[in-house]
C-alpha cells in the first residue's frame, strides 16, 4: 500500500508492507496549496510512479488533501469515533493507475456547542492510540494545537486552541515584534512566560506586559519570543488540561522541539508528559489501511 | 498658552485661554514617526508660528512627544499622581521662541509587580477628573487600552489591555482573515462574540472557534470582523472590570464609535457605562497648565 501524509505545505509518500512495516519513504514541497488546477493526480504519478508501475494498487491519503481545496472533500465523522469508523468511511477519489481513497476528519462540539474540526489529526492520533491505551488525552500542538480526549479506545472528543498562529502574528505584526529581534530559545524566560499565564489578568493584559517588561529592562530583548511562547502555551494548557488528574499523563505528539516546550509548560502547571515518538502520519495510515477491505 | 497633543501619527495644537477656554484648534499629520533627524521645533514653528509671532510664550506638549522617540523623554511619575503632580514634574525642552514643557507619563504596577506605563492618557484623564468625581473607573480604549482608577482624585493606578493591536494582528495575519473581506459592522456579531467570551476554554480556543463556526455556516463571512471584536472587547472587559461595583458606571474616553463598541460589552457583562464627551486632550492640557509657574 501506498501511503500520503498530504498537507498544505507538504507532500509526503510511505510505501507500507502488509505488516505495516514502512519499506520506503519521500516528501516533496508539494503540498495542495502548491497543486494548481486541481491537477493532484499528476503530483502522485510524478512522486510515487515508480511504486505503481512496481504493482502497488492502494493509495490511502489523509490530511488537507481531503478539504474543500484538496483533491476531493472527504467527510467529517462526528465523534466519537474508532479508527474502524475511519477505515469505513473513506473518501473515494478518481485515479487511473491504483484504487485511491482519502481518511475523513472528524467533528466535534466543545461543551457550549461550538464546532470543531480536524483533518489529518485523526490519522496521527490512530498512529499513537496502541500507546495511549483506553482513556488519554492528546495533545498535538502546533498552529492549531489539538487537545483530544480518548475514551474506550476511541476519539471521544476534542477542541482547538489557535496558539501556534497567534503567536505568529503577535510576534510579526504587533509593537512587540520590534523586541523579537535576534532572538534565541531561552528556557528561563520561556518558564517566565508559562508562569505569568498563571497570574490574574488575562491574556490581552498578559500581552502588554511583554513590552513593559522590557521598557523596564526586566525582560531583555532576546529573550522575548522565548517569553511569549511561554505566556500563550501557558495559556493554553492552564485552560486545556484542566480537570486532568496530575497523575495521568498527557501525551504529545509532534514536532519534537514543540513537544518539548510543552513538556517544560506542562510540567510547570503539575501535568506529567510523554513525548510519542515514532511518525504518527504513517503509523495511523498503516493502521487504517490494515482495516480497509480493498478488493 | 498653546497645549499640543503630539502622538506618534498626529499632531494638534489648540491656542487656549487663561481661562482654559479653546480659542483656536489646527491638526496635521505630523506625528513623532514622520519627524526626521529630531526637528521638533521646526514643526512647532511651522504649525504655530502666526501664534507664536501673535504673543503667546507658553507651550505645554502631551503624548509620544515626550518618549525615547521624541523631543525630549519626559519623566514617568510613580502613581498614584494628582493633576498637580503632573503639573509639578514637567519636562522643559529647548525652544528658542517660547518656553515650552512636556507632560510626564504615569507608572505603576499590576498586583504582580508587571510594570505599566502611559504616555498622553494621563493629560486626557486629567481633562475629564472633574466629570469622574474623587472615585472612578476610567476606560481609554484602543490599540493599548487603558483602565484607570481614580481614588480620592488622583489616578490610583492602571492597566493596559493589548486588544486593538492584537484584534488587527489576528484580523489580518491568520486564517481568520480571510472571513474578513467585506465585513460590515454587525451589532448582533458583536453581541455573540462578547457573549462567547464569558464561555470556558480561554481566549485561544475561543478564536479557533471564529473559523470553525464560519466553516460550520453559523458565522457569516461579513459578520466575522464584529464577533472577533466582540471577543476580544468581552475578555478584556471581563477582567479589567472584575470587582467593580455594577452600580458604579465606568468612564469611557475615546473614539465615539470605539465608545459605543464599550458601552455594549460592558452592559452584556452587567456594567453601566458613561461616554466622556469633549476632547479629553485639551481639556487635560487646560488643566495642568492652568497650575504651572510659568514665570
Amino acid at each position: 500500500m501506498i501511503g500520503v501524509d498530504w498537507g498544505t505545505s507538504s507532500f509526503r509518500a510511505f510505501r507500507i508492507a502488509e505488516d505495516g512495516a514502512v519499506l520506503e519513504r519521500r516528501q516533496a514541497p508539494r503540498g495542495i496549496l502548491s497543486v494548481a488546477d486541481g491537477a493532484f493526480a499528476a503530483v502522485v504519478h510524478e512522486l510515487t510512479g515508480d511504486w505503481l508501475r512496481d504493482g502497488e494498487g492502494r493509495i490511502l491519503l489523509s490530511g488537507m488533501i481531503g478539504s474543500r481545496q484538496g483533491w476531493r472533500e472527504s467527510k467529517a465523522l462526528p465523534c466519537p469515533a474508532g479508527i474502524d469508523d475511519l477505515a469505513g468511511a473513506l473518501t473515494p477519489v478518481p485515479f487511473d493507475a491504483a484504487r485511491a481513497f482519502i481518511v475523513p476528519g472528524l467533528s466535534a462540539q466543545d461543551g457550549q456547542g461550538t464546532p470543531e474540526f480536524m483533518r489529518g489529526e485523526e490519522t496521527q492520533i490512530a498512529g499513537v492510540l496502541p500507546s495511549i491505551g483506553a482513556n488519554g488525552l492528546v495533545c498535538l500542538p502546533g498552529s492549531h494545537s489539538k487537545w483530544v480526549r480518548v475514551a474506550r479506545g476511541r476519539i471521544a472528543d476534542f477542541t482547538t486552541h489557535m496558539t501556534g498562529e497567534a503567536f505568529a502574528a503577535l510576534a510579526d505584526h504587533t509593537i512587540l515584534g520590534r523586541m523579537m529581534q535576534g532572538s534565541r530559545e531561552d528556557e528561563d524566560a520561556f518558564d517566565r512566560g508559562v508562569s505569568r499565564s498563571a497570574d490574574p489578568g488575562g491574556l490581552l493584559h498578559h500581552l502588554f506586559g511583554v513590552r513593559t517588561l522590557g521598557l523596564a529592562g526586566r525582560l531583555a530583548d532576546p529573550a522575548a519570543r522565548s517569553y511569549l511562547s511561554g505566556l500563550l502555551i501557558g495559556h493554553e494548557v492552564r485552560t486545556a488540561a484542566t480537570g486532568v488528574p496530575a497523575d495521568r499523563p498527557v501525551h504529545l505528539v509532534g514536532e519534537a522541539a514543540l513537544c518539548r516546550l510543552y513538556v517544560r509548560a506542562l510540567a510547570a502547571c503539575g501535568h506529567a508528559a510523554v513525548v510519542e515518538t515514532g511518525d504518527a502520519a504513517v503509523l495511523g495510515l498503516a493502521r487504517i489501511g490494515g482495516l480497509v477491505t480493498w478488493s
